[in-house]
């Protein structure tokens, strides 16, 4: 869970973050930014910050932000019915980005959340700067993260059911708790 | 058809246009913008710039530049195979756009390319600023047009099967010839 305090805090953060990056959005967009903590009350550590531009039945477009050190978890997109899962593209517009892979362990750069060795367990990386992108098949486990400079990025996919996304970490809660 | 040095200033053009509204692209992709005329040889008034960032089986993420005084011929995205057609959302970066759909005839700002009132039949105006965004649904005719300032803008869509596109003007051929 994370307080109402710290969600305002993170989602001003984000939008600012966007805005600096060149990418102009309404108001409305910076307080519709969503401050996810995947029920993990780290969100320093991890976590992702999500602007929805477009979300049809057919494709989705976000603005995902990651605070400065911050890490998306491990995760993958499953098949829904007919949907063989979400295929995702993410483009990178400002930060540097580490994005982790299934092949060979070449991990570096990156580093692993204290004590949680078996809930990243892609390690083949890839660093990304601005206009670098990546277009992930659905069903294939990837995370990613950014160290100080934070990091402004698109994800462009087909529809996204966010709920239905599954995680290594068993502890993960995607519906983030907000308290007073 | 356009000349080789028409399509080289329109690309050198829309890319100026692309990096001054804060889209950061590498030189391999602002090379790749594809200067498309619709055979009309009129690409002062009649034509689109075209830079590809994704482009799968499933989704299609494109920027579209027009020149100052530039329109986009009115075309719509038919059904191919299983697939409904091309659903496409266009978000603006920057410049004002007139767009133009169904429904009830508003046209006050626009202006029809002469000798053209047959080819431009759909005559709802929606005057688009940057940041805002409209999306439509497969098979919806529509057509858009830039005065003075130019406009860049996101088409976040389905998978995009461009030579398949229909166009009112019958005169209209997608693939541009390009001439020495």
């Amino acid at each position: 869970m994370i307080t109402r305090a710290e969600q305002a805090e993170a989602q001003r953060h984000a939008a600012e973050m966007i805005r600096r990056a060149g990418i102009t959005i309404t108001d409305a967009e910076a307080n519709s930014i969503e401050v996810v903590d995947f029920g993990l009350s780290n969100l320093d550590r991890e976590g992702v910050q999500v602007l929805t531009l477009v979300q049809t039945e057919r494709i989705s477009v976000k603005v995902l932000v990651l605070l400065p050190n911050q890490t998306e978890p491990e995760h993958w997109h499953p098949p829904v019915g007919n949907d063989p899962g979400k295929e995702e593209t993410v483009r990178i517009i400002a930060g540097t980005v580490y994005f982790y892979i299934p092949g060979e362990d070449t991990f570096i750069k990156g580093f692993i959340v204290e004590g949680k060795d078996d809930c990243y367990t892609m390690r083949k990386e890839v660093v990304m700067q601005p206009s670098d992108q990546i277009t992930l098949a659905s069903g294939k486990k990837h995370w990613f993260q950014t160290r100080e400079s934070g990091a402004v990025m698109y994800s462009f996919s087909t529809i996204a059911r966010d709920a239905l996304d599954q995680f290594t970490d068993p502890k993960i809660i995607r519906i983030t708790e907000v308290v007073d």
